[in-house]
């Protein structure tokens, strides 16, 4: 079996972590592995396959001999380090949000369109997490019958802004229980007990950049322009795990039953359906962190649309929505390359 | 000005306690007060306006006397002991849910429906939290334009499954950032840093009792059988204050501008308009808690539906969701009766 040269970019952070573990548990075929960071974190040592690695300065020179590097330190670095990774002949998989719009770059959840893959000019995207665990609900239903609309509310985790966004949740926590007075670091606003609008710019139309990514990143990987969505993205006082609720409208006509959605939804690779109405068990954050599926229930009717129906879904942010995308997009690629 | 005997069946509970908060704060004009719990609570004492007042035990026989009793003791209880009281002479004024939909038993929002209140046979019923603070968004919008569609997500508080409940979210938060195990008591999951479907039974639609009174509360609230809702209601890690993510479609065509809507929202009574784009200061529930107003805003052109809007609220769960709104409706009886 051919092995690769690999190198992360961010590998301190929280997605850095679980690329770290993922690349360990899933048995990637390593030839060598470069762990880079920006200065604030270059110098420190993390442990791979029992050994102790050094992490190294991120600079243009950091990918030569790199077959697969996997990008997760911010849009900025990415914009400035990719191109000259593509230059030294790596296969660059960015976490950031820099490329995902660019038409000459494909942005790919490997379950729905692998086959883009094909299409890359060095850099290929990992779409933004949110984007990741709503369409792993939404392409099995696309199976069954043409989507025409969807209409989202997101229950986004802590772990969307970062390690240091974890860690604000836990301490804010521990300080109002406490009654103690909280300084917001991280979040612009307290997070303990507490839970409000994304925290990302405002544009003109009202909305703001993670909706907007929800909005034109599911129209690119679905390759579906004509799709109608519109999105709330809201931040709550959850670890790791984004929920979303999910209302979708089908063409006029053509709603599977439930019992076709669940059948759909069970057998798609990296779905876990949890639908038990009798023991009221449905999606939940605390079980979808760690997990690699996104799960997905609540399936019923819309009792005030007969085209659409509503679910409710929880995934694992770190996971699916970031670092382990990130590897079965490495992994499909390799697969194709034979 | 006349003045009134007043009990309240239940006053040890949440619901109980800003009751009695609200009647000395609001200078209610008050002739008497009775406070009245079941065998758990009673004989307990209370301060009302610097007294202690005792807590006696709720009976068939506590009503003599009695003008106006606020029951939120839970259904049973109200199914129990209202008749009797009604029988009494007072007017029950009801925040459980065991006549709501009782075609002869008015379900009132004073903001909105006042005019029903001249319609009571002794029972008049104060809605669903989820509903109430729901509806404080949608009764200035029907002002500029006919809704016909509102698709609801809703981030519940613990308040709503009472004190206990709260309480469960502190002791279970505390626990588990000191990494003990913990054991869901009220809530059927843990509600620490997790969130869940909302905890009551789910019938044959797929819907669950909280979801299905948004339904049917609002069409008899706002006297409009044929209005088409959808929710999926979710309980968050948040202590007292409700929030909600909700779209709403206009008749064809009629979808007012964003200027009309804030200006609507700003003008109607109980209502405090949250909408800084700039600022990045939208409804939170840290801010509505403790608030007589629901807080609106993130309000903008929905942009997959020409004829829809999004916008996200927040309203004090325990005060206009439920002991506020009940004072309301006493207060504009008395009103009616001059």
């Amino acid at each position: 079996m051919r092995t690769y040269h690999v190198a992360i970019a961010g590998a301190t952070g929280a997605v850095g972590a679980e690329l770290l573990r993922l690349l360990e548990t899933r048995e990637f075929p390593l030839e060598s592995l470069r762990l880079l960071a920006s200065e604030r974190s270059a110098g420190r040592s993390l442990a791979f396959r029992g050994r102790s690695h050094r992490v190294e300065l991120l600079s243009e020179d950091s990918f030569r001999g790199i077959d697969i590097a996997f990008f997760s330190a911010g849009g900025s670095r990415s914009r400035q380090f990719a191109p000259p990774a593509v230059a030294a002949g790596a296969l660059v998989i960015d976490n950031s949000s820099a490329f995902r719009m660019d038409p000459a770059v494909p942005l790919v959840i490997p379950e729905i369109n692998a086959a883009d893959i094909r299409d890359h000019r060095g850099i290929i995207a990992n779409p933004n997490c949110s984007t990741i665990v709503l369409l792993m609900a939404i392409a099995p239903l696309r199976n069954l019958a043409p989507v025409r609309r969807i209409v989202a509310s997101t229950y986004q985790a802590a772990s969307g802004a970062g390690a240091q966004a974890m860690q604000e949740l836990l301490d804010q926590t521990h300080e109002t229980l406490h009654e103690r007075p909280i300084v917001p670091r991280v979040f612009p606003h307290p997070i303990a007990f507490n839970l409000f609008s994304h925290n990302t710019a405002i544009d003109e139309t009202g909305y703001n950049e993670e909706e907007r990514k929800m909005i034109f990143e599911s129209r690119k990987i679905l390759h579906d322009p004509a799709l109608r969505i519109t999105a709330t993205c809201i931040r709550v006082p959850v670890v790791r795990a984004h929920s979303e609720s999910v209302n979708i409208e089908f063409a006029p006509g053509r709603r599977p039953s439930v019992d076709a959605i669940r059948t759909a939804l069970a057998e798609f690779p990296g779905v876990a359906l949890v639908d038990d109405r009798q023991a009221n068990h449905f999606p939940m954050p605390i079980e979808a962190s760690g997990r690699d599926e996104v799960l997905v229930g609540r399936i019923r009717p819309d009792l005030s649309n007969e085209d659409a129906i509503d679910l409710f879904l929880s995934g694992d942010q770190i996971l699916k929505g970031a670092a382990l995308n990130a590897i079965q997009i490495a992994e499909a690629w390799m697969r194709m390359k034979g």
